[in-house]
């Protein structure tokens, strides 16, 4: 038996869309305890206790707006800083939030704590490939860091082939490194020599590292796991993301203030069109995940549907079945300096 | 008379699709001069000399994958080189080419040389802005450096300001930094260096600094002029290119593979969506400018049409008219601390 602690407390529409969804995993997932924090009062009028459901009382909550290690130091009778140390204390597998992004990364770097060997935990994301051998890819860091020092990089690599082996079951995950040119001398000095601990790492048979990618290429499926700095990995995805949102809404401007013909076009083309729209939308790929905790901590976004949230919740019990955790510690107590490339920098 | 040096044989289509740009902007510019610079026996073929294209003899070319410092030193007889050197040496007031873009920002540094006060000359584009002021905004550096210091931003936001007042006439143009979130203090230290930088800058009166901006609303245009370090500028414009490139592509595909009545409602719509393709290129507003060099240097895309290549010869003309070089070399010169970042910091 699993057990999930929810922030029942974050996201735009907490705590209903929260406990809505973990009402649908509830019936889904019948391996899995689900503890809330929040309100009690305001949640017991939402759900029924029962076994697999337990309600824990939080009196404050950190809003979306809130700077997020302050936040976590100040509010620690918060749904979501409770939640985080109940995974500490084992109680605990894994936590969910909905809410503050950067909050949610502090309590899984300083409550939940890093993973021995991991310098810095990264945030990561699937998004589409459409041609790739796989329907998506896994990036990482898309923003938990502000910089990246090489090593990190080379970590991400480790850490997202175990991902997309393990929890996604890709077959000999092809690692990226995301860079401005396909030559293994493109970059500044820490993409450089991030290619470097890459490759050798690769040569040592503990990863399958393909060279670089560039963002033009992404949604192409070039790599299953994406390797990039924090700062250009959140440029990066905020850019696709914009760009597709953008051009979305200016074919439905064309169509809707278009003439009769334009109407009637989109009419016939809505089927295929949100065909489209659908392929694009990588929330179906499951939440955000920070990856080089001492347990999974997976984030979906503010506004998730009740069915978003169960998805979500699927996601962290596939990755504790898969032992992701676990699998990684043997990696690094077996290897104990590969992660910090010191041994394949040799 | 305008006189501008062009490198006849760089790009996909070249000589024939650059010197059929050139009699069509010959045509319609009639105060500029055009030295064409490449095999004087393929060239002369294509186009009848008059008193305003003269054809010089290049023995040699630089092809599209060479690595462009290397071909700049080795290849002395290449059309880019000798088209440069015309520029130095003040026979020519500016660079055009359509090849190989890293040698011409080599050629441009190198040899046209950078301008008084400016540390790193970077790589300006054009993309459209579909809710700003204007129609369009510019983006710098979008690749010419790997990494920046926050004094290059700093500069890039001072330069990109005469261009988008003096070139393109925009009123107080809105500079913004492209950053990892809102606020002041957000991103790495060089961002949060060049956003102080930037900020102290604009209350010296020296530009109009609107903030940090995020690559998820460019598009959307919230500033007129954005300043990136390259790394991150490169990885964002390729993100957008190859976002809305593989959007249009599904669409097709849906449209193109789909039944009856898909192909019918993509037929009706494909004046609506044409409208859409053509706000979303960027190419219309013609080439990448190399900003910081002693004369204007400017590309256009490898493979780029007759009338990409007279479009962006027009645009090298309004440059050279609007005396973009003079102007920011008079600011240096009254200046001469401001590009260093020297006094806005004290």
């Amino acid at each position: 038996m699993f057990k999930i602690a929810i922030d029942a407390m974050g996201g735009d529409n907490a705590p209903e869309a929260i406990i809505a969804g973990v009402e649908k995993a509830r019936n889904e997932m019948p391996d899995v305890e689900f503890q809330l924090y929040g309100s009690v009062e305001r949640m017991q009028k939402l759900v029924e206790k029962d076994e697999r459901i337990s309600l824990i009382q939080a009196d404050e909550m950190i809003e979306m707006g809130e700077e997020p290690v302050k936040a976590m130091r100040k509010k620690k009778q918060s749904s979501l800083v409770l939640a985080a140390q109940a995974v500490k204390a084992g109680d605990a597998d894994a936590l969910f939030s909905a809410g503050n992004t950067g909050a949610l990364l502090a309590v899984g770097i300083f409550i939940v704590g890093r993973m021995k060997g991991v310098d810095r935990p990264a945030l990561m994301t699937a998004l589409p490939a459409l041609k790739g051998p796989h329907t998506s890819f896994t990036m990482m860091d898309v923003g938990a860091n502000a910089e990246n020092k090489a090593v990190h990089l080379y970590q991400y690599g480790i850490l997202g082939s175990f991902y997309a082996k393990e929890v996604l079951g890709f077959d000999n995950p092809r690692v990226g490194l995301l860079n401005n040119g396909g030559e293994a001398d493109k970059g500044d000095p820490v993409h450089k020599e991030a290619h470097q601990l890459l490759q050798n790492g690769s040569d040592a048979g503990y990863m399958n590292f393909v060279g670089n990618v560039e963002s033009r290429d992404l949604l192409q499926g070039p790599a299953d796991v994406v390797v990039s700095d924090g700062f250009t990995g959140n440029a990066t995805l905020k850019a696709i993301e914009g760009t597709a949102k953008t051009i979305l809404s200016v074919m439905k401007h064309a169509i809707v203030d278009g003439n009769t013909r334009s109407k009637m076009g989109g009419l016939m083309l809505k089927p295929a069109l949100s065909g489209v729209a659908e392929k694009l939308d990588y929330s179906q790929y499951g939440g955000a995940v920070v990856i080089g905790t001492n347990a999974p901590v997976v984030k979906t976004h503010g506004s998730a549907t009740a069915g978003e949230v169960a998805n979500t919740l699927q996601q962290i019990e596939t990755i504790l079945k898969a032992d992701l955790t676990g699998k990684v510690a043997e990696f690094v107590a077996a290897h104990p300096d590969e992660l910090s490339g010191k041994s394949v920098d040799a």
